[in-house]
């Protein structure tokens, strides 16, 4: 089994490649993770998500535990024979769900309580819980339960938050089972405050977690304000751990924090608006529902190898998403995962062969 | 390219097994073929659909004619290019679906007025249009146009029925191009009445088509009275031509309409049923639905080669249609179809081996 373990492979400024090693396989950084909420990268098949190029995907701890259910999944021999993905799959605490109740939560120290979004009923996810939930599925890499600072936030707010996320950190690792070649993340808050960012990555290298988030972004503070962040965000964190920023994001996004030092991505957006009709490009994202590709006997990319450009017109892609045919869903989810894995894969090149980013920026 | 030619191979009592080559492909008889309603075979990749052993798939031309146009698809190329499936096509002529719009249509003489159910948009529909579509479309397998009688219809009403369908079988063939390697098929009406049936054969051998259909069963008449009809339909119709029952059915009316000599099937009874939830398994159907598969963890059939049954447990098909998951819908679909397929492939391998059927029924 091999030890879960970072190579630096490559920098270029602030941006660097490099390779993870994990239980259930390696995963080439700069990563894009494909979102499996439920269980599934929604309209796609696992050896077509591996086609991609995509070596990790992610799993959401809130919708697992809901349904069907942790020790239902652990009994059934855990996450990934469960949805047959034997790569990587790294978890979320949680954490992010349950704050997003609004009404339905309350949070203390100890940790949240709330009610399920889907039939009312009364849940506890702590720092303890959440581990044991993600070590019940089975997760490559485990993140810590934290708090996701809420954009706006005053410094005082900020500061707390920040506190209770690096209490809740060090509680998330004290209840972590460890594994080889398994890993536990810990995540940085401190909102758009640096010297509270420095604060929580001192907190969480104190407590040595395998590698390091960056939480409390992408939450409606756009690019300008993110990117500020990302500046001088990442050094803060180790040199030698995999830095990985949650829930991010368009493509001009991640190649901004690639830039800044990030390694690793998780997003729903080429899933999510591919299922909407939105078909990433070389030559910008477009709308496959606009009726002037009605008639467009053309692929959506000449030089993409997934089956929506290889087979299939723009015609063939209008009709089937405007009638709600799934091929339509499934066609348009598998090239935009293509495109961001595709993105990947040039944006680690440019990286190796220390070139500057010239495209989609 | 191959002619239009129906190779009977081996007949046990009535039941007949046989090869039909098409521009397109061969297909081994008795043929279930998927439905492929507005140019998808729902939840599948047209590679996955011919994995399954299917040879042949059908579009509806009131679908097609309506979205995206059939002299759009012709554009494009035509609907096997526009849909990735190079196989054969078999397309209905429109007749059954624009008579089911009730309050939307109007039949005459020349053909049926009707408003689409999507817009309200006015068209009309008749044996030469319907054929101009199909013909638009580049079908393998073009249907004549006729008037699904209803069930139930007295002998006079089925009558001027089964008249105004043979007039419009005429009128069909004669607008009809004909091209190397592609067929059309009249439909035999009658209703429940043998002598009907008897002068609905033939009308339409006189005119002599590559094939023939049993129309106006499968609508509400019970397996019990279809079955009364098939033992004495199919001998009506010439041995030395393929016989292809509309719209049927479920496994035990398809093993009993193959044993009176049926050779071709469609239905959306694998594709529909999977999408909701229902298999079909050796042991007969099941809801994935039901809870007392929540924490199953075998697959829905052990020898089932399709990657619902090889990958997967039933807990997770559960899972996945529970919550909506659109793979739910991919492996159920997916996992039907093969059944269907599967069953074609033990009748014809037990009428080749002389064998009685002793499955299923």
């Amino acid at each position: 089994m091999n030890k879960f373990k970072f190579h630096l492979k490559a920098t270029h400024n602030k941006a660097r490649t490099g390779l993870i090693e994990t239980a259930h396989g390696s995963i080439l950084t700069p990563a894009f993770m494909p979102v499996g909420t439920r269980g599934s990268v929604k309209a796609m098949f696992p050896e077509s998500v591996k086609s991609t190029g995509s070596d990790i995907i992610l799993g959401n701890t809130y919708h697992l535990m809901l349904k069907p259910g942790a020790e239902r999944i652990a009994k059934l021999g855990g996450l990934h024979k469960f949805i047959n993905w034997s790569g990587p799959i790294l978890t979320d605490s949680g954490g992010f769900q349950v704050m997003s109740l609004s009404d339905l939560r309350k949070i203390t120290e100890a940790g949240v309580e709330f009610r399920s979004h889907i039939d009312g009923s009364k849940h506890m996810l702590t720092p303890e819980r959440s581990t044991e939930i993600q070590n019940l599925l089975g997760s490559t890499i485990t993140m810590a339960f934290d708090e996701c600072t809420p954009y706006p936030a005053t410094f005082e707010q900020a500061k707390l938050s920040m506190e209770l996320s690096s209490r809740w950190a060090k509680r998330s690792r004290n209840a972590f089972v460890t594994r080889i070649g398994y890993a536990q993340f810990g995540i940085m808050q401190g909102g758009i405050y640096q010297e509270l960012r420095q604060k929580s990555a001192q907190d969480l290298t104190k407590i040595d977690f395998e590698g390091y988030a960056i939480g409390g972004l992408a939450v409606g503070e756009g690019q300008d304000i993110m990117f500020s962040v990302l500046d001088y965000a990442p050094a803060f964190l180790p040199e030698e751990k995999p830095r990985y920023l949650m829930g991010v994001g368009k493509p001009s996004d991640i190649i901004g924090a690639v830039e800044r030092g990030i390694d690793m991505f998780d997003c729903v957006i080429p899933t999510r608006s591919g299922r909407n009709g939105q078909a990433f490009t070389k030559y910008g994202a477009i709308n496959i529902r606009n009726s002037k590709y009605a008639d467009d006997n053309s692929p959506l990319e000449e030089d993409c190898p997934c089956p929506a450009c290889v087979n299939y017109s723009k015609a063939y892609l209008h009709h089937t998403v405007r009638v709600g045919e799934i091929i339509g869903s499934m066609l348009m989810t598998w090239h935009n995962i293509q495109y961001f894995q595709d993105l990947m894969s040039r944006i680690r090149s440019y990286i190796e062969e220390g070139k500057d980013f010239d495209f989609c920026s």
